[in-house]
Protein backbone atom coordinates (compact mmCIF):
# COMPACT_ATOMS: atom_id res chain seq x y z
CA UNK A 1 0.00 0.00 0.00
CA UNK A 2 1.29 3.26 -1.04
CA UNK A 3 0.85 6.37 0.99
CA UNK A 4 0.99 10.14 0.47
CA UNK A 5 2.87 12.78 2.34
CA UNK A 6 -0.09 12.83 4.19
CA UNK A 7 -0.73 9.40 5.29
CA UNK A 8 -3.13 8.85 2.62
CA UNK A 9 -3.34 5.76 0.69
CA UNK A 10 -2.22 6.45 -3.22
CA UNK A 11 -5.54 4.20 -5.65
CA UNK A 12 -3.65 2.76 -8.84
CA UNK A 13 -5.52 4.68 -11.87
CA UNK A 14 -7.50 1.61 -12.50
CA UNK A 15 -9.09 1.50 -8.74
CA UNK A 16 -9.54 5.11 -9.31
CA UNK A 17 -11.85 4.18 -12.80
CA UNK A 18 -13.52 1.56 -11.29
CA UNK A 19 -14.57 3.94 -8.31
CA UNK A 20 -15.65 6.42 -10.66
CA UNK A 21 -17.94 4.03 -12.58
CA UNK A 22 -19.64 2.77 -8.66
CA UNK A 23 -21.17 6.36 -8.00
CA UNK A 24 -23.76 8.13 -10.21
CA UNK A 25 -22.91 11.46 -9.01
CA UNK A 26 -19.46 13.98 -9.16
CA UNK A 27 -18.65 17.19 -9.41
CA UNK A 28 -17.23 19.23 -12.46
CA UNK A 29 -14.89 22.05 -11.41
CA UNK A 30 -14.49 24.73 -13.72
CA UNK A 31 -13.32 29.09 -14.10
CA UNK A 32 -16.50 30.73 -14.08
CA UNK A 33 -15.97 35.00 -15.02
CA UNK A 34 -12.23 34.22 -13.31
CA UNK A 35 -13.50 32.52 -10.18
CA UNK A 36 -13.45 28.91 -8.94
CA UNK A 37 -16.56 27.03 -9.82
CA UNK A 38 -18.25 23.75 -9.09
CA UNK A 39 -21.16 21.97 -10.26
CA UNK A 40 -22.28 18.42 -8.88
CA UNK A 41 -23.47 16.36 -11.82
CA UNK A 42 -25.14 12.95 -12.49
CA UNK A 43 -22.48 11.51 -15.02
CA UNK A 44 -21.47 7.90 -16.48
CA UNK A 45 -18.20 6.56 -18.11
CA UNK A 46 -17.92 5.38 -21.62
CA UNK A 47 -15.34 3.17 -22.07
CA UNK A 48 -12.85 4.82 -19.57
CA UNK A 49 -14.21 9.18 -20.79
CA UNK A 50 -16.79 11.11 -18.46
CA UNK A 51 -20.41 12.14 -20.02
CA UNK A 52 -22.01 14.81 -18.71
CA UNK A 53 -25.92 15.47 -19.69
CA UNK A 54 -27.34 19.15 -19.07
CA UNK A 55 -29.32 21.68 -20.65
CA UNK A 56 -28.01 24.01 -23.55
CA UNK A 57 -27.67 27.14 -22.33
CA UNK A 58 -26.63 26.17 -19.08
CA UNK A 59 -23.88 27.81 -17.32
CA UNK A 60 -21.63 24.36 -17.53
CA UNK A 61 -22.35 23.84 -20.83
CA UNK A 62 -20.81 27.43 -21.85
CA UNK A 63 -17.95 27.21 -19.59
CA UNK A 64 -16.87 23.52 -19.97
CA UNK A 65 -16.64 24.00 -23.27
CA UNK A 66 -13.04 23.52 -24.72
CA UNK A 67 -11.34 24.29 -21.42
CA UNK A 68 -9.43 22.02 -18.78
CA UNK A 69 -11.42 20.89 -16.10
CA UNK A 70 -11.22 18.60 -12.91
CA UNK A 71 -13.59 16.15 -12.21
CA UNK A 72 -14.25 14.99 -8.67
CA UNK A 73 -16.13 12.12 -6.97
CA UNK A 74 -15.77 10.75 -3.33
CA UNK A 75 -17.29 8.49 -0.86
CA UNK A 76 -17.28 9.07 2.56
CA UNK A 77 -18.85 7.63 5.78
CA UNK A 78 -18.96 9.87 9.16
CA UNK A 79 -19.60 7.31 11.18
CA UNK A 80 -16.68 5.55 10.52
CA UNK A 81 -14.42 8.55 8.99
CA UNK A 82 -13.33 6.09 6.08
CA UNK A 83 -13.98 7.11 2.35
CA UNK A 84 -12.15 7.85 -1.29
CA UNK A 85 -11.86 10.18 -3.36
CA UNK A 86 -10.76 10.33 -7.01
CA UNK A 87 -9.67 13.58 -9.14
CA UNK A 88 -9.47 13.37 -13.06
CA UNK A 89 -7.93 16.21 -14.96
CA UNK A 90 -8.49 16.62 -18.79
CA UNK A 91 -10.10 19.00 -21.45
CA UNK A 92 -13.88 19.06 -21.69
CA UNK A 93 -15.65 19.06 -25.05
CA UNK A 94 -19.16 19.26 -26.46
CA UNK A 95 -20.59 16.41 -28.60
CA UNK A 96 -21.51 18.48 -31.54
CA UNK A 97 -21.34 15.27 -34.18
CA UNK A 98 -25.11 13.98 -34.88
CA UNK A 99 -23.49 10.50 -35.04
CA UNK A 100 -21.72 11.18 -31.18
CA UNK A 101 -24.85 12.91 -29.71
CA UNK A 102 -27.27 9.57 -30.34
CA UNK A 103 -25.00 7.34 -29.44
CA UNK A 104 -24.52 9.37 -26.06
CA UNK A 105 -28.54 9.58 -25.69
CA UNK A 106 -28.69 6.02 -25.35
CA UNK A 107 -26.18 5.74 -22.62
CA UNK A 108 -27.72 4.95 -18.56
CA UNK A 109 -27.43 8.62 -18.48
CA UNK A 110 -30.59 9.91 -16.89
CA UNK A 111 -30.37 13.36 -15.68
CA UNK A 112 -31.47 14.01 -11.94
CA UNK A 113 -32.82 17.72 -12.87
CA UNK A 114 -35.65 18.42 -14.40
CA UNK A 115 -35.85 19.93 -17.77
CA UNK A 116 -34.66 19.28 -21.12
CA UNK A 117 -31.18 17.91 -20.99
CA UNK A 118 -30.00 17.53 -25.11
CA UNK A 119 -26.57 18.71 -23.89
CA UNK A 120 -23.19 16.57 -23.82
CA UNK A 121 -20.53 17.37 -21.90
CA UNK A 122 -17.01 14.76 -22.66
CA UNK A 123 -14.03 14.39 -20.68
CA UNK A 124 -11.30 12.01 -21.37
CA UNK A 125 -9.06 11.92 -18.26
CA UNK A 126 -5.67 13.45 -19.10
CA UNK A 127 -4.68 12.72 -15.09
CA UNK A 128 -6.36 10.79 -12.86
CA UNK A 129 -5.77 10.70 -8.80
CA UNK A 130 -7.22 8.81 -5.85
CA UNK A 131 -7.15 8.42 -1.95
CA UNK A 132 -8.14 6.27 0.21
CA UNK A 133 -8.68 7.07 4.08
CA UNK A 134 -8.49 3.95 5.91
CA UNK A 135 -8.44 3.67 10.11
CA UNK B 1 -40.25 27.81 -3.66
CA UNK B 2 -38.09 30.05 -6.35
CA UNK B 3 -36.73 28.33 -9.12
CA UNK B 4 -33.61 28.36 -11.23
CA UNK B 5 -33.49 28.49 -15.47
CA UNK B 6 -32.79 24.67 -15.26
CA UNK B 7 -35.73 23.88 -12.22
CA UNK B 8 -33.99 23.17 -9.44
CA UNK B 9 -35.42 24.79 -5.79
CA UNK B 10 -32.97 28.27 -5.14
CA UNK B 11 -31.99 28.28 -1.38
CA UNK B 12 -31.69 31.16 0.66
CA UNK B 13 -28.00 32.13 2.19
CA UNK B 14 -29.56 31.13 5.54
CA UNK B 15 -30.47 27.95 4.39
CA UNK B 16 -26.87 27.48 2.48
CA UNK B 17 -24.98 27.95 5.91
CA UNK B 18 -27.73 25.79 7.91
CA UNK B 19 -27.06 22.99 5.71
CA UNK B 20 -23.12 23.40 5.32
CA UNK B 21 -23.50 23.22 9.11
CA UNK B 22 -24.79 19.86 9.53
CA UNK B 23 -22.13 17.87 7.59
CA UNK B 24 -18.63 17.59 8.32
CA UNK B 25 -17.31 17.06 4.48
CA UNK B 26 -16.90 19.60 1.73
CA UNK B 27 -14.42 19.98 -0.89
CA UNK B 28 -12.21 23.40 -1.43
CA UNK B 29 -12.24 24.00 -5.36
CA UNK B 30 -8.32 25.93 -6.14
CA UNK B 31 -5.91 26.63 -8.77
CA UNK B 32 -2.82 24.68 -8.53
CA UNK B 33 -0.41 25.25 -11.06
CA UNK B 34 -3.32 26.92 -13.67
CA UNK B 35 -4.74 23.82 -13.47
CA UNK B 36 -8.31 23.64 -11.86
CA UNK B 37 -8.04 21.26 -8.44
CA UNK B 38 -10.69 20.02 -6.18
CA UNK B 39 -9.73 18.01 -2.51
CA UNK B 40 -12.20 16.75 0.07
CA UNK B 41 -11.68 18.28 3.51
CA UNK B 42 -13.37 18.09 6.98
CA UNK B 43 -14.59 21.40 8.23
CA UNK B 44 -16.48 23.44 10.50
CA UNK B 45 -18.40 26.59 10.68
CA UNK B 46 -17.57 29.27 13.00
CA UNK B 47 -19.81 31.99 13.19
CA UNK B 48 -20.48 31.91 9.15
CA UNK B 49 -16.76 31.35 8.36
CA UNK B 50 -15.79 27.97 6.96
CA UNK B 51 -12.18 26.43 8.98
CA UNK B 52 -10.48 23.77 7.56
CA UNK B 53 -7.55 22.06 9.53
CA UNK B 54 -4.93 20.96 7.43
CA UNK B 55 -1.15 19.92 7.57
CA UNK B 56 1.35 22.41 6.92
CA UNK B 57 3.28 22.08 3.80
CA UNK B 58 0.09 20.05 2.16
CA UNK B 59 -0.67 20.95 -1.45
CA UNK B 60 -3.77 22.50 -0.07
CA UNK B 61 -2.09 24.68 2.62
CA UNK B 62 0.43 26.56 -0.01
CA UNK B 63 -2.35 26.59 -2.73
CA UNK B 64 -5.27 28.13 -0.58
CA UNK B 65 -3.22 30.95 0.85
CA UNK B 66 -4.28 34.67 0.32
CA UNK B 67 -6.30 33.58 -3.09
CA UNK B 68 -10.16 33.09 -4.04
CA UNK B 69 -11.38 29.40 -3.29
CA UNK B 70 -14.95 27.85 -3.88
CA UNK B 71 -16.31 25.26 -1.13
CA UNK B 72 -18.91 23.05 -2.00
CA UNK B 73 -20.68 20.71 0.16
CA UNK B 74 -23.75 18.61 -0.96
CA UNK B 75 -25.99 15.29 -0.44
CA UNK B 76 -27.38 13.42 -2.97
CA UNK B 77 -29.61 10.13 -2.84
CA UNK B 78 -29.24 8.09 -5.55
CA UNK B 79 -32.44 6.13 -4.78
CA UNK B 80 -35.19 9.08 -4.71
CA UNK B 81 -32.84 11.41 -6.88
CA UNK B 82 -33.08 13.95 -4.50
CA UNK B 83 -30.40 16.21 -2.96
CA UNK B 84 -28.52 19.51 -2.18
CA UNK B 85 -25.81 21.36 -3.19
CA UNK B 86 -24.29 24.90 -1.56
CA UNK B 87 -21.10 26.57 -3.12
CA UNK B 88 -19.39 29.47 -1.74
CA UNK B 89 -16.80 31.96 -2.85
CA UNK B 90 -14.60 34.20 -0.75
CA UNK B 91 -10.72 35.00 -0.04
CA UNK B 92 -8.97 32.26 1.90
CA UNK B 93 -6.56 32.87 4.34
CA UNK B 94 -4.36 30.81 6.81
CA UNK B 95 -4.74 31.89 10.29
CA UNK B 96 -1.10 33.12 11.41
CA UNK B 97 -1.71 34.87 14.55
CA UNK B 98 -1.36 32.48 17.95
CA UNK B 99 -4.26 34.01 19.27
CA UNK B 100 -6.51 32.80 16.64
CA UNK B 101 -4.58 29.55 16.10
CA UNK B 102 -5.53 28.77 19.62
CA UNK B 103 -9.05 29.46 19.31
CA UNK B 104 -9.27 27.37 16.47
CA UNK B 105 -7.81 24.30 17.94
CA UNK B 106 -10.28 24.38 20.28
CA UNK B 107 -13.37 24.12 17.79
CA UNK B 108 -14.63 20.32 17.45
CA UNK B 109 -12.93 19.98 14.23
CA UNK B 110 -10.58 16.86 13.75
CA UNK B 111 -8.71 16.01 10.78
CA UNK B 112 -9.85 12.75 9.54
CA UNK B 113 -6.41 12.03 7.86
CA UNK B 114 -3.54 10.65 9.98
CA UNK B 115 -0.62 12.86 10.54
CA UNK B 116 -0.05 16.37 12.34
CA UNK B 117 -2.52 19.08 11.03
CA UNK B 118 -1.92 22.00 12.63
CA UNK B 119 -2.81 24.53 9.96
CA UNK B 120 -5.59 26.26 9.34
CA UNK B 121 -7.45 28.00 6.66
CA UNK B 122 -10.44 29.97 6.77
CA UNK B 123 -12.83 31.22 4.30
CA UNK B 124 -15.68 33.83 5.40
CA UNK B 125 -18.22 33.58 2.16
CA UNK B 126 -18.78 36.34 -0.17
CA UNK B 127 -20.65 34.64 -2.41
CA UNK B 128 -22.87 32.17 -1.07
CA UNK B 129 -26.07 29.99 -3.12
CA UNK B 130 -27.54 26.63 -2.84
CA UNK B 131 -29.92 24.51 -4.66
CA UNK B 132 -32.31 21.34 -3.99
CA UNK B 133 -33.59 18.63 -6.61
CA UNK B 134 -36.90 17.98 -5.16
CA UNK B 135 -39.10 15.22 -7.57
Amino acid sequence: MKLDATGLEILAPEECLDLLASTPIGRIVFTDRALPAVQPVNFCLDDGTIVIRTAIGSKLAAAARNTVVAFEADEFDPATRTGWSVTAVGHARAASEPAEIERLAALPLTPWAPGSHDHFIVMTPEQISGRRINR
